[in-house]
């Protein structure tokens, strides 16, 4: 049971979001340009980096939203997710993504064990000051969702397919509707 | 040194930002609504709760720009700030304060180290479900700031002088003008 009253049957952050639509806006803005909006990452690539840190946070939602839309972005392979998720250094990416995800695993431990040797082997593999600042503020974001969506104990389902079909949805449009959404179900609390 | 290579003599974050404006603009408008717009909790007892977050998390920057807000809301009282980062539970705060800072110490953490005791001890000292909300996004937000500061291992300025001095317009009118501080820097270092 979630700690506050939050909305019933609105799952995850989306019901922390609809209590407090002001602080939802920049919440979605943040996810729709780190992970939706054009990039030399592609957007499967930085889903799977938001995937992997909110599995190192333990947080099933966000681990299994945005694990679903990853999927999505990538042929439907979600084997590939759970390969990431367990061992990404022998997954089948990228070795600059490898690279990448090394760093985000760093600042989910805190900002200070990202170390001189770390950026070295992304760049080595190609890797842009630009991509490598995305990394670490899409790992810094998931340490923010992941915490605000277990630190008010909001409710997440169980059923996979909820995820899959949403996924569907978020993968193509990415994030604003989430905002849409969260201003109807707020109005309609309100009346 | 930075690990990528950010705008020279802009301080902490604010290199960050300058170097991402877009993404800069929900970083911003989140600090703003959560620690300067208007709310039960004051600006003060705010600023205080991202200190606490920024100190457990070492983040030299943010610790030291909040704490010097904190401060400037709270009748320039520094020694309280430090009071609340060594041992807020025998600090000159409210007990309602005091059991905030209990969550957003657990929420550093990880989300789910918040208790239903941990709401149950907020709500005994008067708290809000909206005061608890907030004190759970703020905390998580800072989890993300921190490790975005140091994730770049931006600079960061000895001279507290320099911290009081931005404090001052800080605590008057909030965040918004960070981002007009950014996208002029960001303009200037393109022509």
């Amino acid at each position: 049971m979630p700690h506050i009253n939050l909305p019933k049957d609105i799952p995850g952050i989306r019901s922390a979001m609809a209590f407090r639509p002001e602080t939802a806006k920049p919440l979605n803005d943040l996810a729709h340009f780190l992970l939706h909006e054009p990039n030399s990452l592609s957007p499967g690539e930085r889903e799977l980096i938001a995937t992997y840190v909110s599995s190192l946070n333990d947080c099933f939602f966000c681990q299994t939203t945005h694990g679903a839309i990853a999927a999505r972005h990538l042929d439907d392979n979600e084997q590939l997710v759970l390969d990431v998720k367990r061992d990404y250094e022998h997954a089948a990416i990228s070795d600059k993504l490898k690279a990448l995800l090394r760093i985000a695993g760093k600042v989910q431990k805190g900002g200070k064990n990202v170390l001189p040797e770390d950026i070295a082997r992304a760049r080595a593999q190609g890797a842009t000051d630009l991509e490598i600042h995305d990394t670490v503020l899409i790992a810094a974001a998931f340490c923010m969702y992941n915490r605000y969506v277990d630190g008010l104990a909001t409710w997440a389902p169980d059923d996979m397919e909820l995820y899959r079909t949403r996924a569907v949805r978020t993968a193509r449009e990415g994030y604003r509707y989430t905002q849409e959404e969260i201003m109807a179900a707020y109005t309609k609390g309100k009346t």
